[in-house]
C-alpha cells in the first residue's frame, strides 16, 4: 500500500478521519461510497484481480476528481488508496499515490459530460461480447424492461446500442477517440461504452446513479450473453 | 430519497421509529421483513438496478397496501422508501413518496384473491424464459418435485403453468387484463405470472410464502433454462 | 413456526438454550451444527424454498434422530425447528412440531451404516442430471482429483457410480428401495443417491464429513453438467 | 482438528495467540493472511470439500514454509490448521499435525524461484479446461486486459501460455517434473500451472501477489470456458 503518511488513524470500515492538511481531506464521503463501490464490485466480480478503477468529481472550476490509486484490491481499498487529479489527469498535490493508468478516460468524461461519477469495471460478460460484437463495433440491447432504469429512459420500447473500442496501452489515444464520440451530436455515447476484451465504462449524475447503470448494463449484457447461448443451443436464433 | 420528514430517526437496520402521526406508522413489521427480502433478492440477482417491487396488505377493509417507493435501491431500502396506498393505488395521505409505477398490478392481485403479500422479481432467466416462450403464452414446468413448495401441492406429479402477458408501459390495461386472469374460472392465474422480458409477479397468503413462491419459481426457472441448454448441447432435445 | 414452548428464550444465533425438560434438551450442538450447515446450503442455492432436510444421529440403543421439521426456510433455521426422532421416524415424545415429510430417507440410511449425519440437498445440477441420466439408472464421475474429498478414496483414478431412484411420494416404499441397496453386497450405495428431479442424499460419520460430502458431490455434479455443455457446444464429445 | 495443544486460546476470528514455545509461534500474520484467504476462496468456490492447500515462505536460509495441514475445511481454517515444514516437506518441529499430501509442490516452487507465497486452487473451470485441453499440453490466453494484472505484463497484447500437468497421486514425481519445467531456461512455467481434473497452482512474490494472481487466472480461465461455450453454441467458432 501506499501509505502516503505514517500517522493516519483508520476509525473503522466506513468512518473515515483525515488530519486537515491531508489531501483527502474534506473527501471522507466519496472515499466511503467508492470503498463501498468496490466492495460490492467485487462481490459481483466486476473487478476482481484489482481491476476496475472508480471516481467521483469533485469540483468543476477547476475541475477535479477523486480516484482510485493504482493497482489496488478493490474488495478492501483503504481510506488512502484514493488521488485527487485535476483537469489533466495529474495528481491535484505531489505527494499522493499514483492514479489509476486510466485516469485520463475519467477525465474526459467529466469534462465533456455533467456528471458526478464515472465507474469502470471488467466482469466476464463484458469481456466476452466486447470481443464477440468488435466488427460491428456495438451491441444492441433492445425491448427489456431493465432498460427503463437509465436515466431518461421512460419505455422497454428503446434500442439501446453500446458502443466498443478496440482496447490500447495507449490511453491519451483512447481518451481522444471517446471525446470525439462524447461530442458527437448526430450519435453520441450514451450512458457508456466498451472497451475490447477489457470492460465498462459508464457514468451517472451522482455515485449513486452511477452504481445503477452499472448494476443495468452488467445485468443486460449477461442477458446478452445467455441468450446467445440459449438460443443457439437449442437452434432458435 | 425522499425524505418524508427531517426528523425521523433510524435506530438501526432492523429496528424501526416512527412518531405517531408518521404514515408509516405501526408498519414497523412490515417494513422490516420488506427491507429484508429486498437484500436477500438483490444478492440472488433478482433486485438489481433499482428493479423490482414489493408489497405487503396492510388491511381488507378498506384495502390498504404497503408498497416500495418508485426507484430505490432495493440493496439498502430505508425505513422511509415505503408508502401507504388504497384501493386505487393512490397514497392514503398526501404526504409520501411517489410508489412504484406498477401499484396497480399490486393492487389487482390484493383485491381479486385472499393474499398477504406480493412480490415483483426482475431476474436474468425470467426475463430470457418469458421472452422464449411469449409465442405459446405460457410456460409449462412439470414433474419437478420443488413444485411441492408452492402452497396446496402435494406432489412433483404436477404440470404447472406460468402465463406470460406482453410488456407495457400502459400499467392500467395490464391490470386489467392480469385481472381478468385472476377471476378466469376454467383457468386462473396460479401463484404467479411473467412479464415479457420483464420479470415475475408472484404473491402468497403471507410475505413469507411470497418469499418461498419467489424461491421456487425463479429456482424452476432457472432449471427450465439450464435444461434447455444442456439438452440442446448435448442434442438430447 | 411450531413454537413448542412459549418460554424458550433463543439467546443467540448460535447458542442455545432450553430448559431440562424441553425435549431437545442436550442437543444444542447439534442444533447449532445443523442451522450452520443450513445458512450455507441455502447461500449456496442447494436448499431453497424450504427445500432440503437434514439430521444428526444422536444414539443408537434405541436408534434416535434429530432431524429438521417439515417445511422450515433453511436460511434462517431456530432452535425450535428440530424433532427428535425414533427408529421407526415418528416423534420420541408427542409434543414436536412435524418432523420431514422424508425422516424416513434418513432412519434407513442411519440403521443400515454406520453414520452421524444425513444431508438431503436440491441443487438446480442435482436435479437437471438425476433427470437426464435416469434412464442408466446412475451417473459415472471418473478421474477426477476432487473424488479423493469422499471418505475412504485415496485416488483420482477411481469410477464412482451415483445411483438414481425414482421419485415418488410414497416414501415408506422408497425408503424399502433404498434399503435393499444400501444392503446390496454386490454392489452397495455408496456416500448418498440422486431422486429424479428431486435431488441428493449423503451422509458421513459425522456432520463435519456428511457436509464435505454434500460439497464434493455438488462440485462434481455441477462439473458433469457443465462438462456435457461445454464439450456439447464446441462439438467435443 | 488436529489440536497439537490443549491450551491454546482461540481470541478471535483474526487474532491469534500461540505461547512462546509453540510451533507457530510468531506465524500470527502470515496464519492470518492465510485464514482470509481460505474464507474467501471457499465463497468463490474454488476450495470446497477440504480441497485446495495454501503456503507462506518463512524463511530462505534455511527454507521454510508454512502450509496448511492436510484435509482442513477451508472455510474455517483455525489458528492451528497450519504446519510448518522445511526444504525436504517434513515438519520443523515433529508435534505438528500432518501437511497437506502436496506440500512438496509448494516448496519446488519456493527453492527455485524467489516467491513469497503458492497458492492451489480447486474451481470448476481449472478442472474443466485442465481436462479439455490436455493434450495439446497446455491453454493459451491471448489478448485479455485482465493478463496485465499478473506481474511485469504492461500490456493486453500477450499470449500466456499456461501449462498443464497430467494429475497423479505420487507427488515427488510431479514435484520434479514441474521443477524441470520451472528452470527450463528457453520455456519456463510463467505465473503458475494447471494440473489435469485437479485445478490451478500459482505464487506471488508475497501473498497478495499470489491472491491476485489466483484471482486473475480464475478470471481468464472463466472467461476461455464460457467463449467456448457461447461461440460454440452461436456457430461462431
Amino acid at each position: 500500500m501506499n501509505d502516503v503518511s505514517g500517522t493516519l488513524p483508520e476509525k473503522d470500515i466506513h468512518g473515515t478521519v483525515f488530519s486537515d492538511d491531508h489531501p483527502l481531506a474534506g473527501c471522507d464521503d466519496e472515499i466511503d461510497g467508492l470503498r463501498e463501490t468496490g466492495s460490492l464490485f467485487y462481490q459481483r466480480g466486476w473487478s476482481v484481480g484489482t481491476s476496475s478503477n472508480y471516481s467521483v468529481i469533485l469540483g468543476d472550476d477547476p475541475l477535479e476528481l477523486l480516484v482510485t490509486a493504482s493497482g489496488k484490491d478493490k474488495s478492501r481499498l483503504t481510506q488512502r488508496d484514493f488521488v485527487r487529479v485535476n483537469a489533466d489527469g495529474g495528481p491535484v498535490v505531489p505527494s499522493q499515490p499514483k492514479s489509476s493508468a486510466e485516469t485520463l478516460l475519467h477525465v474526459v468524461v467529466a469534462k465533456e459530460l455533467n456528471v458526478g461519477a464515472v465507474l469502470h469495471t471488467h466482469s466476464i460478460w463484458s469481456t466476452l461480447l466486447s470481443n464477440l460484437f468488435f466488427d460491428q463495433g456495438h451491441i444492441s440491447i433492445e425491448d427489456y424492461e431493465m432498460l427503463k432504469g437509465l436515466a431518461g429512459i421512460d419505455t422497454h420500447d428503446y434500442s439501446y446500442r453500446l458502443e466498443i473500442f478496440e482496447n490500447t496501452q495507449d490511453i491519451p489515444t483512447l481518451a481522444a477517440q471517446v471525446r470525439e464520440r462524447l461530442t458527437d451530436r448526430a450519435n453520441p455515447l450514451k450512458y457508456g461504452y466498451l472497451i475490447r476484451r477489457h470492460g465498462l465504462y459508464t457514468w451517472g449524475r451522482d455515485l449513486e446513479e452511477a452504481r445503477r447503470h452499472v448494476e443495468i448494463l452488467e445485468f443486460l449484457l449477461e442477458c446478452e450473453g445467455r441468450r446467445l447461448m440459449l438460443e443457439g443451443a437449442i437452434g432458435a436464433n
